[in-house]
């Protein structure tokens, strides 16, 4: 377990310690389940009341919060008590599981795979013919990368992922488990004949930016031609599909359940609430908003927000929702 | 292939047999498909026009419905023919895969890991450092477990199932395939420049119950801080999302495709319907009840049901529904 | 890289070429996105600016558009363009990945399963006792089927998916990353004393016919009684769910995201659109057209389009979206 003195948490914060200065914590907890010796964080000070019953010893705040911390209690002032506590966060987080060797004798590394520096390689991995990967690449146990793809640096996949042939994934990703990347898209036409449908071959593949972080059962299909595409530091969240074509800008956010079908184009910053879902070839402009559980059927420029399903601009749905209250009522 | 007399099946199932005393049956189907060597059942009186056209030779059915098997049939009366036929099938059910060795030779098993007493672990599995498998415990082809976990008694875990490091599981769970367990839960925040998004890591771990399961594709993400929990007895369907921090009470059920955003709170005995979304920090109380489809945004008292998009008391939203139809109507 | 000359794409797809004879590509693109040397398709009328737009020296144009190529650029008319364009992707895909050895060393396959001509099997696949795999079947690496299975011949099974005991797949099958088959459906009762919950057990399997497709992501659970069935040519999109005893007819298409709930049953041509769900014991006949999003709650006769949520006939919600709209806007 981590011990950190208050006085070095408010060194590593750049923050200000308010009350007690002898206080010691064992790790961060928020505001309703930290014991007395954690230290949690108030974010805006509509949290207050909650302070007041916290079992916590310290709190992270927001500087402009006038607040005391009470007796024998301590307050860390700082500018932006939510990136403060991420920084807290990372100090105490532990080590990450240890390999006892690079390359686990069980893995089938294929022989002309290529692999940098400090590189290494899970139990029960598969690295295909001509894939690369480069130097503090991390693959958990039971990944599997197939045939001629590379990935970049310090790139960190977890177990139950898979990569088909010839994907191209970026440096500083982190992929978490059971991701799929690479399988064919959706694509069937109806046979000449109307009696059955016909696969559309897809040739295409996979290619992930820099930064970016993929959620436990993600799947993502290739192209049907060219690429699927992932901004740099795009992160989607648990089980979002994106399927065949789709393209999204830098720094996108997709929420849990949510999809994008074939051919859709993100900007760069989009925001896609959890369980919503996006029509094929529909374009989201920089900087979208899409609340959650919406149905988007239409383009939206730069900036909008859009709610609802059908998804419509975000105060026209929460008119149509409050009218619809009111009609039920007066029915 | 089993056999058992009707005789048989009555003493199994305290139940009283009336009509053809002699037959034997294959196995248990449902009316529409079962052949004249199966038992079916016959939960509701409505269902008795299906039983006048099934080919099936008996029926387990209530005592409260008034009826005759017919001609060279037969039924078994019983107090609740729904729990009788979890009884039955139970009785029919095959043996799972048999095991040649308790170990397979490919299975990696770390040197500091434990395993109990009967513990079985199958082909390509692997078993982290320092984690602790209790007795009876089975893991099915091809799962992952990684460093520091633990898992309770009687736990039988399927084929691609992947656990982090440091969760915990409870005895006598049951976990389908390719479920994903512990991964870091869904938080960024704007990076102080405002160009970019940073990470918050996730230090918390997964604890789950005793006696719950999990379909499979489900994803439940460990703790910002402390823990992710389910509680005992909870069930969770195929392709459910549960987010960091969120925690479950006893027997709560959440069908397939549903979701939990982030520190959702369940009581005891929730039922969360397929496809419906919980928003974050939302708190659900005792014996809730929440319709299919539905995107709930606000908390809901004990006993509270609550159904739509957004999710209104389903007495308002069914209101809501009629009123829009008839609206439509006049229009 | 393939390259073809338009007069050798001419006799692949029994077109005419109008305008430059001479050209040679590299691959095909969408219009938006070739370059100078790729070949580019034009489906409908609409899409002529961007043909004047695009950089593509050639595209494959539906017989009945009348337009011009443009200076030096050529068109290979056809009569169907869609399905000249999956005929062409076809001619330019690469080949699969290439398997150094039948069945790989580290494989475990059990001495009692039989293995077809041709059959090959990846590494660290699991093929449990008594499974029967047809002629051509390909496994690749991380692949998972239990015991008693049945594989038809020719069928492709990707990386991370897993098929659970007594489960049969048809011919010609092809299934992508980490799918789920045969997991116990998701049933349960209240116990007898009002305080827990009992299980049902799950004696059935899942047939699966021929020529079948299942995205990545898939979970398709076992039956209660006899089989979840998918009808032959059945193509089912990535992250979607299909509760036990559900079946569907032949040619039924379900997009990403969408499910079945339990005893679904699914006529021919069905086409669910990404998101839907379908709630349990509801018949759609043979057909039917299910809108993105919707939640079905009813039986729908053949050749019925619903729509919304909760689903109605098509043009209904239509209606009532307007409605709401005008509501909205008076309000």
């Amino acid at each position: 377990m981590k011990i950190f003195t208050l006085v070095e948490i408010c060194k590593l914060l750049n923050g200000e310690l308010q009350g007690n200065q002898m206080l010691s914590v064992t790790g961060p907890e928020q505001l309703e389940y930290a014991t007395s010796d954690q230290i949690t964080f108030i974010g805006h000070r509509r949290y207050l009341p909650l302070w007041e019953k916290s079992k916590a010893c310290a709190a992270i705040i927001n500087n402009n919060i006038k607040a005391e911390p009470g007796e024998g209690r301590a307050f860390v002032r700082v500018a932006n008590a939510d990136l403060a506590m991420a920084l807290l966060l990372g100090s105490f987080l532990p080590e990450p599981p240890v390999f006892d060797q690079e390359v686990h004798p069980t893995a089938v590394v294929h022989p002309t795979a290529t692999l940098g520096t400090g590189t290494r390689i899970g139990a029960g991995c598969y690295v295909g013919p001509g894939t690369i990967l480069g130097d503090r690449v991390t693959l958990y146990p039971n990944v599997t990368i197939m045939d001629q793809c590379k990935v970049g640096s310090d790139t960190t996949i977890w177990s139950g992922t898979v990569i088909r042939e010839r994907c191209v994934v970026g440096s500083h990703c982190l992929f978490h488990l059971n991701v799929s990347i690479g399988g064919d898209g959706f694509g069937f036409r109806p046979s000449a004949d109307g009696r059955g449908l016909v696969k559309i071959p897809h040739i295409g593949n996979v290619v992930i930016g820099n930064g970016v972080e993929l959620g436990s059962g993600v799947c993502i299909d290739r192209g049907k031609f060219s690429s699927t595409v992932l901004g740099d530091g795009t992160k989607i969240d648990n089980l979002v599909q994106i399927g065949h074509n789709s393209r999204t800008g830098r720094f996108c956010m997709m929420a849990g359940n949510s999809g994008l079908a074939g051919s859709v184009t993100l900007g760069d910053g989009v925001i896609v609430g959890g369980s919503a879902s996006i029509s094929d070839h529909v374009t989201l402009g920089n900087g979208v908003m899409v609340g959650g559980g919406s149905g988007v059927m239409n383009d939206v420029p730069d900036g909008g927000k859009v709610l609802g399903y059908p998804a419509a601009d975000s105060r026209e749905t929460l008119k149509q929702w409050v009218a619809l209250r009111k009609l039920a009522k007066e029915g």
